[in-house]
C-alpha cells in the first residue's frame, strides 16, 4: 500500500475511536481515493485484488461513520428553544452558544448556506473565536456552504485566510461546497445541535462603527428568528 | 435661584452622596457656572450677596470632590503587576479589565491621550462595551483626551456617536480635552486604577479582518508594555 494511502487511513481510524467523527471522515474518503489510484496503476493482479478488498473494507468503516453524523443531524431531544423577536438585543454568539461549547467539544460542523457577503464571513469568524476560546480540546471545524461564484473569489480567499489562522491554535477547518443545502446548524461533537431559523446571520448591521455593538453583538439587535437546541447523547460516545 | 442651577447642584449633591463622584463634580461645576450668570444679572445687591454666599458654598463642595478623586489618582496600593511580553496574545481588556469591572462600579474614568485615530476610537468603544456588560451599576464615563486638531473632525463625530450609544444603556459620557497630559490610566469607583504603560493601544494589527482577533482581541498580539493595578480603598467610600 503507498505511504500517503498508509498514513491516512491510519489517522482515519485513530480519530475515528477517538471521537472525531468528522475529520475521521475526510481521512476514510482521502485514504480511499489514494487507494483507488494504487489500485488503478497496479498491474499484478494479486495485489491488485488486495488493493480492492482494502477499499471495500474502508468503504465500510466511512459507510458507519457517516451512518454516526447522519443520526446526530437527524436525531436528538429537545433542549432549549428561544423565540428572538423582532428587534430584540443580548443574543450574542456567546449567549445563545455559549453554555454547550464545553471542553468535550473536538469537532465543529457548520451547516450554513450564505457565507459569501462581508458580513456573512465576519460572522463565521466570529464564532470560530468564540469555539476556540471556549472548547478547549477543539480540533476540527467544518463548514458545510454554497460556493460563490463570483470571479475575484473573495470567499475562497477569506476561507484560506480563516483556515491559516486556526490552524496556528491547532485547529484544522475544512469546507465543502454544495448546491442542495436545506438545513441551518451548528453541530457540536459533544451531542448538542444548535438550529437557527435564519443561520448564523441574525444581527441587523449596527449604525455607526462607534457604537456599542461593534465588537461584541450583545448590543446588536436581532431580526426575528427561533433557536432550537438538540441534544443527541449518541454523539458523546467518544 | 434659577431653576436650572437649582436642578444641576441639587444632583450634585446627590451623586456626591451616592458615590458618582466624577459626574458630581461635573454638575457642581455646571451649577456653579449658572449661578455665576445669575448673579451678574442681578441688580438687587441683597440678592446679588445671597447668590455669592451659595457660590462659595457650592465651591467649598466641588473642592473637597476633587481632592477627592486628585487622592484617587494619586494614591492606592499596588495589586497586580503584569508584563507583557512583545506578541504575546491573551491580554484582551476582558483578561486585563474584567475582574476589576463588578457591579460596584458606578464611574469610569478614562485618561488616555491618543483617541484620534479609527484603531483607537475603536478601543475606547470596546472598553466601554466591556464596562457595561460587566458593572451593571454604571451610570457614567468620562474621557480626558487630547482634542484631534484635524480639519474634518471625525472625533468629534465619533464621540458624539459612541455618547449617543451609551445614552441607550442609561449611561452618561462626557469627554474633557486636556492639551498638557502625562497619565494614562482607568479609573474604577470601585477604588481600582489600571494603569497600562501604553495606554489602551498596545494591540498590534491582526493580518486580515477574517482572521481570529477581528473581534476578540484574546487573539491580537500586543506589543511590549507593562500593566499595574493600584487599589485605594478610599474611593470606596460611597
Amino acid at each position: 500500500m503507498a505511504q500517503i494511502a498508509i498514513t491516512l487511513l491510519t489517522k482515519a481510524i485513530e480519530y475515528d475511536l477517538n471521537g472525531r467523527k468528522l475529520e475521521s471522515l475526510k481521512l476514510y474518503e482521502d485514504g480511499i481515493e489514494a487507494l483507488l489510484k494504487e489500485s488503478k496503476a497496479e498491474v499484478d493482479p494479486k495485489r491488485k485484488q488486495h488493493f480492492q478488498a482494502k477499499i471495500i473494507e474502508y468503504m465500510n468503516r466511512a459507510e458507519q461513520v457517516k451512518a454516526l453524523i447522519t443520526r446526530w443531524r437527524s436525531r436528538g431531544e429537545i433542549r432549549d428553544k428561544i423565540h428572538v423577536v423582532d428587534g430584540a438585543t443580548g443574543y450574542s454568539y456567546a449567549r445563545v452558544f455559549g453554555k454547550y461549547m464545553t471542553d468535550e467539544v473536538k469537532e465543529l460542523m457548520v451547516e450554513e448556506p450564505y457565507v459569501r457577503d462581508h458580513y456573512q464571513i465576519c460572522n463565521l469568524v466570529m464564532l470560530c473565536e468564540l469555539a476556540v476560546t471556549s472548547c478547549r480540546n477543539l480540533k476540527f471545524v467544518k463548514l458545510l456552504t454554497v460556493r460563490d461564484k463570483k470571479q475575484n473569489d473573495e470567499q475562497g480567499r477569506a476561507f484560506q485566510t480563516l483556515q491559516e489562522s486556526l490552524k496556528k491554535q491547532g485547529v484544522e477547518f475544512f469546507v465543502e461546497y454544495s448546491e442542495h443545502m436545506h438545513d441551518r446548524q451548528v453541530i457540536l461533537s459533544n451531542g448538542y445541535i444548535i438550529k437557527i431559523g435564519r443561520g448564523l446571520n441574525y444581527f441587523k448591521p449596527v449604525g455607526s462603527k462607534y457604537s456599542l455593538g461593534a465588537f461584541n453583538y450583545h448590543f446588536r439587535e436581532c431580526r426575528e428568528t427561533n433557536i432550537d437546541v438538540f441534544y443527541c447523547p449518541e454523539n458523546d460516545k467518544s
